[in-house]
This record gives C-alpha cells, structure tokens and sequence, in this order.
C-alpha cells in the first residue's frame, strides 16, 4: 500500500478509544465541528451555526432535476449489474438476496464520481471541513420497499475511527435522495446534538470484521443506556425529502433507520468527504485497515480535481 | 363448545373468499362501513362521515389521565406476571424472548376487562355498529424500544373471516396509546379508504396456524401489486398522540408498522369490538376454529354489561 504523503505523527495518538473496554463511555467531543468560515462560502452564518449545533443540515432542492434523472437511471442500471453482484463492494440483503449497498461506486461510475464532485456539494463540504476534500467513502444505499430493513443507530466515525484509522472528526457525509424519503418508508433519523459528544462502544473488533458488520453491525455499536440519554437530550429528526434533497451530516452524527414496509423504495446515494488533513493513518483497533473500496487510503479522489472536470 | 345463539344461515355463505386461489383478486366491500346513526350518538355527522370515508377515526384525549395511570401500571404488572409468559395467550418476540403481546386481557385483568367496557369506548363502537357489541379480541402489544418488530400489512377481517368465522365486516377495532406514538417508534400505519376493497390472498390455511401466525404472519398476507395500488389510491397515515390518544378502525383497514429503534416502547392496548349481530360462524377455511383467547366464541362479553358496572 502507498504510504498517504499528508500523514503526520500527531494524527497518531487514539484520542477518540473505543471497543477496549467492558464499559460504554461517553466523552466530550475534542474537535471543532464547523473548520470553515461563512465568508468562505456557500453556506452562510446561520447554516454554519445550525450544523455546528444539529451535527447536521437540509437541503431540499440543492441539484436539479435533469442531474437527477441521469443519476436515478445509473441507480438502476448498477442495481440490475449482475457483474456486481458478486464482488465484495455489494452487500446483499440477508433475507431477501437482493443488494442493499454498493461501495465505492465513484470507481465504476463516471456518472457518480461526477456526483461525488458536483460542485455544490464540494463547495459545502470543503466550507465544513475548511480544506479539500477526499471521498472517503461512497456508496450507493438501496433500502427496498415491502421488506427494507432497520438499521440500528451508530456513529460513522466509531468505526472510521478504529477500523480506519480516522484521527479527527473532520468529515462529512452527504446522503441525495434518489427516490423520496417520506415519513414512513424507514428515513434517516438523526440524533441533533449527538455529535458533541463520543459514545465509546463495549468490545473488541475481529480481524475481517467488515465481511459480517456490513450486513448485521453487532460490534461499535452504542449501549441503550447511553442511546436512551442521548435522545432524552437531544431528540430525534428524521428530515424527509423529495428526489434530490440532501442530508449533509457530521461524521459523529449519531443516527440510524426504521424498516421499510411501504412500497416505496428509500434509495440514496451516500457519499463522505473527509477532509486532506485528515487522512487516515493505521486502524487504532491495531488491525490491517479494511479494503480500499469501504475506507479509501489509495488512489484518493479529491473534490477539488473532480470538480475541475 | 356451546352454540352462539344469534348464529342464522344466512351468514354462512362465505361472501369475502380469500386463500383458495393462486393469485390474489381484489373486489369491492360488500357490507356497510358505519352501522349506527349521528342520532345515536357521541359521534357527529361530519365523524360518521370520516369513518365512512377513511375507515378510521383518531381521538387525542378520550381517556382521562387518572384512567390511564391504572392501565399503565397494570400493563408492567402483566409484562412482569412470569406465570402469564408461559401461557399460550402470549406471544413472545423471536429474536429477544420478550413478551410481545398478551391477548385475552380482559379475561386475567379487572382493570383491562372494565377498560373494554369504558362508557366512551363502549358508546363509539356501539354506535359505528348499529348494535350492542361483544369483544371478539382484547390484546396488549408491547413493541419495545430498540429492537421492536415490523408487522407486515394485513386487514384483520380477512384473519377473522378466514380463520374464525366472522361472516361480515361489522367488528371495529379499538388501539389505546399506552406509551406516546411518535413518528419514529413504529406507529400503527394505515392505509385509509382501504376498507372499501377486500384483497383476497393467496395459500392455503394450515391446520393450527395461529401457533405460527402470531409470531411472523406469513399467511393471510395481501399481495405487493395489490398493496402498491391501494397506496397509490389512497396514501398512507400514521395517527401519532399522547399516551391515552385512541384510534379507532375498521376491521378491513389494511394497517401494519415499521420496526422501533428510537429508545421509547410503543406499548398498546387493543381491543375488537364485534356487533352481535355479526357473531362467529364456523371458519370460512373449513378448520376447527381458533382457541377462545384469540378470538372469542364463548363466554362473550358484551359492553353493554361491562359498561354497567
């Protein structure tokens, strides 16, 4: 694996531990949420001081419509790939057989790793973190209708942390609706607040843990008890959305999804940007990173390159 | 078992066939949605009319608070009760072991036996019926925090007609919010107008499938074309309200729920009220009926005589 060029020994101290103890534990956050300025642009003073206290912002009509129609056509195209069925960068679903995610999609999509770079969203993310950005992560989530299943509340950069080797908290994701997200088809709730503070979960990770946490997480994930204090203080939001909003929310967002009994699909193309100061550095679990397409380390995409084209 | 007095021939045609043919058909309801008059009373012309229309009716302070206090508390003393798990009355989730449901409640509590028989509740479902009525099912569904299940779509008439007997849609259920029902732990959905089509489903009836159906329903499920069209024609809503906030439906309302991850249970009460004129026949699936908890045949108990205690 090439060594990242931007890695520096101070990224390396485990400022965030996780899964090393029988407890939970729950710490303040020790990073800034907003890294930008509002004179940075897009995003003004208010919008900035909405994320640094939801972990998380709205956007109900950010990309336009014939954007999206390019970009629901690869949705179904990639989902009736059967060349990608079988690679490790699918997940299927456990009961039913079908996909519910393809990672890395900015890899075998010019049509998504033109998405992962639309200028509106680079300029958002790269205003948040305050540098370029990199995607760490893209994905494509398909939550079908009837029979979509839960996903049980998490924070993204537990894992980023310890089983990738993400020092800081300064990423961000961006989920685009692809299909709506209504009050009842399983939308993405979110803890607001949440994101000030780090749940450190109970547990040790094992070694090829991604192979089974991606169909049923049972590792990093929060104890009730530090979930039920959560919600008591903070709540919960689940921001719906036509085809086309987008959630942009904090790496440390706590957040999670009911089932899907409605026969409306919930399908969103997911993608995080980290920031280039933040490259990751060796899993804090002391295991060997997870592979290139969940946690990119090699080959990175840059926002700033992407948007150029 | 004792014959049911008010039993005539005429309701034993079975006019809603459902499970004896290989594809699912949809066809018009043919009995009355609202039975009683405005005159009758406590509901107006313009609630009748709701009723009529959407096939339910939801109320936010029926109850009073000193009501509920005792319902409460009755509800942890039964999910305690070790003697009650053991029972065939309660239904025990399949993942977690905990207790899902109670049914028959009326019959191992005073305090849920007088709760079917409050003035309030009494006078609605008499009314809506056009007669006395009897509890057919009296029922607690615990869906607990974190982990509670999805239950899938389904009209309770189509069980009721198929797997007990009842010749006509004249039965109206009754859902009392023990815990709040937000939007986000997994409240009741329904699809309103829907009870104004029978979806007739597909499969036979095995023999004793209560035993099964309880815990996952897999028969009596109404197909997905059929379901996406009666979303498409009618949409879909989830009355959400306080603890105490009531909805009343009607039998043939096809209803379901997503999963419950938020912190907070969604405990209700429930209870069917069937008219007496409407009383059990033998099952329309040509099986030895349900056992008395599920679905009582014997020792009826009507709100006419509850409500005068």
């Amino acid at each position: 694996m090439s060594k990242i060029s931007f890695e520096s020994e101070s990224t390396t101290v485990d400022r965030y531990p996780s899964r090393v103890s029988e407890k939970p534990q729950v710490s303040a956050r020790k990073d800034p949420v907003v890294y930008g300025k509002a004179s940075d642009g897009p995003l003004d003073e208010q919008a900035l001081a909405r994320y640094e206290e939801n972990g998380f912002l709205q956007f109900d009509s950010l990309l336009q419509p014939f954007e999206l129609e390019k970009v629901v056509a690869e949705l179904d195209r990639l989902r009736d790939d059967e060349s990608l069925k079988t690679t490790p960068q699918s997940v299927i679903e456990p009961e039913s057989g079908q996909i519910r995610s393809i990672f890395a999609v900015h890899e075998v999509s010019e049509i998504m790793r033109r998405l992962c770079g639309h200028p509106k969203l680079a300029a958002i993310a790269q205003q948040l973190l305050g540098s370029d950005a990199y995607v760490h992560q893209s994905r494509i989530n398909y939550k079908q209708g009837f029979r979509g299943e839960p996903f049980f509340w998490h924070s993204d950069f537990e894992t980023w942390h310890v089983e990738d080797g993400m020092p800081a908290m300064r990423a961000v994701s961006c989920s685009i609706a692809l299909t709506p997200n209504t009050p009842h088809n399983g939308p993405l709730m979110l803890i607001p607040g949440s994101h000030h503070r780090f749940v450190a979960c109970v547990g040790q990770t094992p070694e090829d843990h991604y192979k089974q946490s991606l169909r049923r997480q049972e590792l990093g994930v929060p104890d009730e008890e530090s979930l039920r204090r959560l919600v008591q203080d903070f709540g919960i939001e689940a921001p719906t959305g036509p085809q086309g909003s987008v959630t942009f929310f904090e790496c440390n967002t706590m957040h999670g999804s009911n089932s899907n009994i409605t026969p409306y699909p919930r399908s969103n193309f997911f993608v995080v940007y980290n920031s280039v100061e933040n490259a990751l550095v060796e899993p804090f679990c002391g295991l060997p990173p997870r592979p290139n397409f969940i946690s990119q380390r090699e080959q990175l995409t840059r926002v700033s390159e992407l948007a150029r084209h």
